[in-house]
């Protein structure tokens, strides 16, 4: 059994690492630098990872087409990052100062646009038309829940459906893909790409949902952003949609707080304490726990290693992380 | 003779024009219409006119590839343009309201990336490494010239190369690269690639001039939008640049107000009257038509045909446009 789950594939992740430090070069040095800033605000590396260890897990040998494509989906990851902030409004990502709070909008605006051609030149290069449409399906789901996002935000009614459509785009159909692509890049069978294609959309999907709980119950430090920010922003929130409903106790004080426009850091802080208050972050987490579960039925399309093994502990560290 | 540059290749241009309105298609209606509003704003389809014509004028037949990247350029286009108006707070683009002013920033944000991951989902489907790397080269070198314009803003005494390299990555590059993709794809011979690039890159060049020369003397019912945008902004043009030279009367004013970060719009119009009271505008126009006769030696590499004539009409076009 491996110690952690990217131990099987240090010597990869390097590779892609250095992929994808070479794709931020530019002959403009504060382009270059803030690029660099973007992709090395020490990410967890989880699309990579999974994409690498789907790979080599349905038993892939040549890995040059999958080092570049785990780095493509890296800096589109970035890029989303650095304008997701602009329009967030965040101050820190992952305990980093956000790129337009360092380089203003303008630039770090060009600097997104900079990373998401680097990474679709690199998705571009592979030369197969399968992995361009993975890619593109992936990131136009992701530009189509971002807003949804928008158009939903402050709804205290939100439907579990409408939750599940956003953060399906947003952070699933990302993982998803990875996991397709580095499958179908080792040459996995048909069977083995739609095994890891589940297996990566619901992982996905529980990473967010323990996101939300991090969101509300996290710790600053560990999170490296302040708490309660769904609630700020009006965002969409497992915990927060959950304590919400009408049979909760002070679910109307919670709504109250949520649907407006500005609110201090009081009510954040008050919102906090009402979600807290309930079970709402434990039924969030069952959640999460089912489709954990569901993931790990993808995995058994894959015939017994240690890359196997790894991505099933990546699948116990979604859900037992604290950051 | 054609009647207009379009003429001898109107049914190929309707074509691309499915093709981009195709892309712009997404699951959820809002991004639709953003992207819908930014492709449509009645844009010269520069881009895929000459890829379409450069393709044709080297004896090209399967155009199917060609009309993909032509849309792809144009998707990618109209992202920019939607992420630039942001940046420079434009009002309208082509006379339309720009999409950030009637959308929201947020959401034209993410409608310009979606814009993005349309196009080079297009560029990628060609699965020809030499096209990708042309179009990330190009889309690279636009990211790096955007950030160099942030850099110097409000620099009075911009030399000339700097100014030269800004409008080169901004505006020429792509129209370089969609003369070159074209000629390319059509089959056409290295020395008519290379003769093709050059045609590109420089009547790009003399575009962007006269940009930069209607920007101050073009009427605003032609051109759309404000005068002496780039006055306002502190944005790098030419005729500007020229008269605030010190051998030029009244130049230190024109500094003073070129340099402040607010302006008034008297401000504005005192420095359009300063510039219009010199010989900056001829001088920029000059340059613009020796660009314009440097393009047409590219096309000697070219057989006589309709489609040269018609890349000789679009080059005439270029300098003789008053929008």
């Amino acid at each position: 059994m491996p110690l952690s789950w990217d131990q099987p594939i240090m010597e990869e992740l390097r590779m892609v690492e250095e992929e994808i430090i070479r794709n931020t070069r530019s002959d403009e040095p504060l382009l270059t630098e803030i690029a660099m800033h973007a992709v090395s605000s020490g990410g967890k590396r989880m699309r990579p990872g999974i994409a690498l260890l789907s790979f080599k897990a349905v038993g892939g040998t040549d890995l040059q087409k999958t080092v570049m494509v785990a780095a493509a989906f890296e800096l589109i990851h970035s890029a989303t990052l650095v304008h997701d902030d602009i329009n967030d409004g965040a101050h820190t990502r992952r305990g980093t100062i956000a790129a337009y709070r360092k380089y203003g909008t303008q630039r770090a605006l060009i600097a997104g646009d900079f990373l998401f051609v680097r990474g679709f030149r690199l998705g571009g290069l592979i030369q197969s038309e399968d992995v361009v449409e993975m890619v593109a399906e992936a990131c136009s789901q992701m530009a189509e829940s971002e807003m949804l996002q928008t158009v939903v935000e402050h709804d205290v009614a939100l439907p579990f459906e409408t939750y599940i459509r956003i953060i399906t785009g947003k952070t699933a159909k990302p993982i998803e893909a990875s996991a397709q692509v580095g499958t179908y890049l080792g040459g996995g069978t048909l069977d083995q790409i739609a095994g890891m294609s589940s297996f990566g959309l619901n992982i996905g999907l529980a990473f967010q949902i323990v996101d939300d709980i991090l969101d509300i119950s996290g710790k600053e430090k560990d999170i490296g952003k302040k708490r309660g920010m769904d609630i700020f922003d009006g965002k969409a929130n497992l915990p927060l949609l959950i304590a919400m409903q009408d049979h909760y106790p002070n679910s109307d004080r919670l709504r109250k707080i949520y649907e407006k426009d500005e609110k201090t850091e009081e009510e954040v802080e008050e919102a906090i304490t009402i979600v807290k208050s309930t079970d709402a972050l434990e039924v969030a987490m069952n959640h999460a726990r089912d489709l954990q579960h569901k993931s790990l039925k993808g995995l058994e399309t894959l015939p017994e290693s240690e890359f196997k093994d790894a991505l099933r502990l990546l699948a116990d560290t979604v859900l037992m992380r604290d950051r």
